[in-house]
């Protein structure tokens, strides 16, 4: 599908995008109830061959959910991780010796010519691989020797949504079956999805904030570090607002000079250790006066110059990032409309990114 | 040092970057000359303790540096690589399994406590850890077991140049030493980083162009990406433009959106595989009416709408990010100075960043 598709010439700007978002729960529901099992099966096939190193390949949206299962992976399993530089494959023909390796690679279409060249090689180098793809039918979940099914149904809207919250609740419920656990830490996103879902017209007062924003820069750590990323590229994709992520850590390393008071910032709080490894960055911020909205916990955005709260009382933090995503997919979709552009079809973008 | 440091009240501003940048050509003889046997010899211990996989882990600048060692490592070892994601450790307490695994932790001061941590949690996993920075002194340079000094001399300025061309000229060497190579590309650096020194005049005239830029766009493909995210890393905390920077294959994945005639772009165009590889997304960016400079060979500068040429010819490409990232950093000097600010002390910024 291209920027020019019929579908994109509704009545109402955004109409897809506003309709694959509201599919979240379902979509969480169904990998959640016929998917699981399905996924814990893969988790311990590949379990049995004991990888001891894990590398994620992946591009765009995708990137950020392999980014998110670098954390569990290290994390949860302790199990050391990398992600993919595409390029030292298919276009310098590297190849490495992968036996032990597990190669993850997470494509939304699994069409893209270079994941799908990359994963054959490391196939071919003896890596493990592994396809995470919304389409099993796909030319990577082909050339991979094991294959999740995302379960988000077709997106048509160029923006992913449902498919990024999708992948990283089937790359949690695969990590914790590698380490043999049921994923029951997720059960209770469906419903907390839903609730965030229903509160869109909290988020349209947050997005008149950015309605004439020339940057923005957003910052976590730790989980919710790939949720900044992700956020930072769809509001790029929608709005074209130059959307800056940084790690909290890295931010202090450089890029906070260019924060002041007329660079919004908004921060992703995790609530756990991610967000408490956040507090110094937090501190800093609002000592340099800075427009600081937060989406965390409601102590957290109480302190902050305003914030969406979210519901994470109880929620484990390693779920955490499958409900943080959905109030700023919301956010990049209101600032998109507010600033009179059609979500469904930014400029210059394909659905499937045919890169080499 | 801070940004109040009597060493940056001098009477021009941006003395002291301007100083340190022209030192660079003296740090690559030095580390040529007297660094190399003694790189080679922690390069032949380290290979014979015969690791399976790399993690580099570091911040900042030091990133950038640590990301052009994974490029090497995976294209001239064929070793699987990985950048750490150090909150796992410092934050969630991850103890991975690290034996057979190289940690290698660049750090320009060796003094941020995270990085300490992390290379002492990953010592007691089991790793080999070898710590690069420009102090044989530091804290991480006693927790590590095998150390590179990056020889450098005292860097000042809050923006990092010498020890960033510096770091990786070490790790060039490095890698090279672990093939059983003498690093024999790198020998014609100092004298061509001396020629582009003496290139301001051309470098004052491109920085006019970005005298009012709002944003910018900078995007390489293999070697040269960690020389885009350097770069604009460099213009971000020198000029506070924000500069967002891409590897090609990722623009095409929704940042492209964001590009347009007013978004300037900046591309670092290797002579080798990774400026092939960018072919295409340049095509793209001429489509899309993007103001293109190009950083890199001749035949790539007269398709742009203006650029720097580099003196690419006969220089291995591995050897290239060493040389492309010179008018980048006087890029940010002149842009800087000329938006009337002083390079040396970026505002909120400390020259050893204490993160945890």
């Amino acid at each position: 599908m291209t920027a020019t598709s019929p579908e994109s010439q509704g009545d109402r700007p955004g109409r897809i995008m506003a309709r694959e978002m509201a599919e979240q729960p379902d979509v969480m529901r169904r990998l959640l109830g016929t998917g699981a099992p399905r996924i814990q099966d893969v988790a311990r096939q590949v379990a049995s061959r004991s990888p001891r190193f894990v590398l994620l390949a992946a591009r765009g949206t995708s990137d950020n959910a392999a980014l998110y299962a670098k954390y569990l992976l290290e994390i949860r399993l302790g199990m050391p991780c990398g992600l993919t530089s595409m390029s030292t494959i298919t276009a310098y023909g590297a190849r490495p010796d992968l036996s032990d390796v597990l190669v993850i690679t997470v494509s939304q279409s699994g069409g893209s010519p270079d994941l799908v060249a990359s994963t054959r090689a490391a196939r071919e180098a003896g890596a493990i691989t592994l396809a995470v793809t919304n389409n099993p039918d796909s030319p990577l979940a082909a050339v991979s020797e094991y294959h999740i099914d995302i379960m988000a149904g077709p997106e048509k809207a160029l923006p992913a949504t449902k498919t990024y919250t999708a992948s990283l609740l089937a790359l949690h419920l695969f990590v914790e079956g590698l380490r043999g656990g049921d994923g029951a830490a997720a059960k209770v996103l469906p419903e907390l999805a839903a609730g965030l879902l229903a509160r869109q017209d909290e988020v349209r007062v947050l997005a008149s904030r950015y309605r004439f924003a020339g940057r923005m820069v957003i910052t976590s750590r730790g989980y919710g570090y790939p949720t900044a990323k992700e956020a930072a590229l769809k509001l790029m994709e929608t709005s074209y607002i130059p959307a800056l992520s940084y790690s909290g850590a890295d931010l202090l390393h450089g890029p906070l000079a260019m924060v002041d008071n007329i660079s919004p910032v908004i921060a992703v709080v995790t609530d756990g250790r991610g967000g408490e490894a956040l507090q110094p960055v937090l501190d800093r911020l609002r000592g340099r006066g800075a427009d600081l909205v937060v989406v965390g916990p409601r102590a957290q955005v109480e302190q902050a110059s305003a914030g969406f709260v979210l519901p994470t009382e109880g929620v484990a933090e390693e779920v955490q990032p499958m409900l943080e995503i959905i109030p700023l997919q919301l956010l990049a979709y209101e600032v998109t409309i507010a600033r009179g552009q059609d979500p469904d079809a930014p400029r210059a973008l394909a659905k499937v990114t045919e890169t080499h």
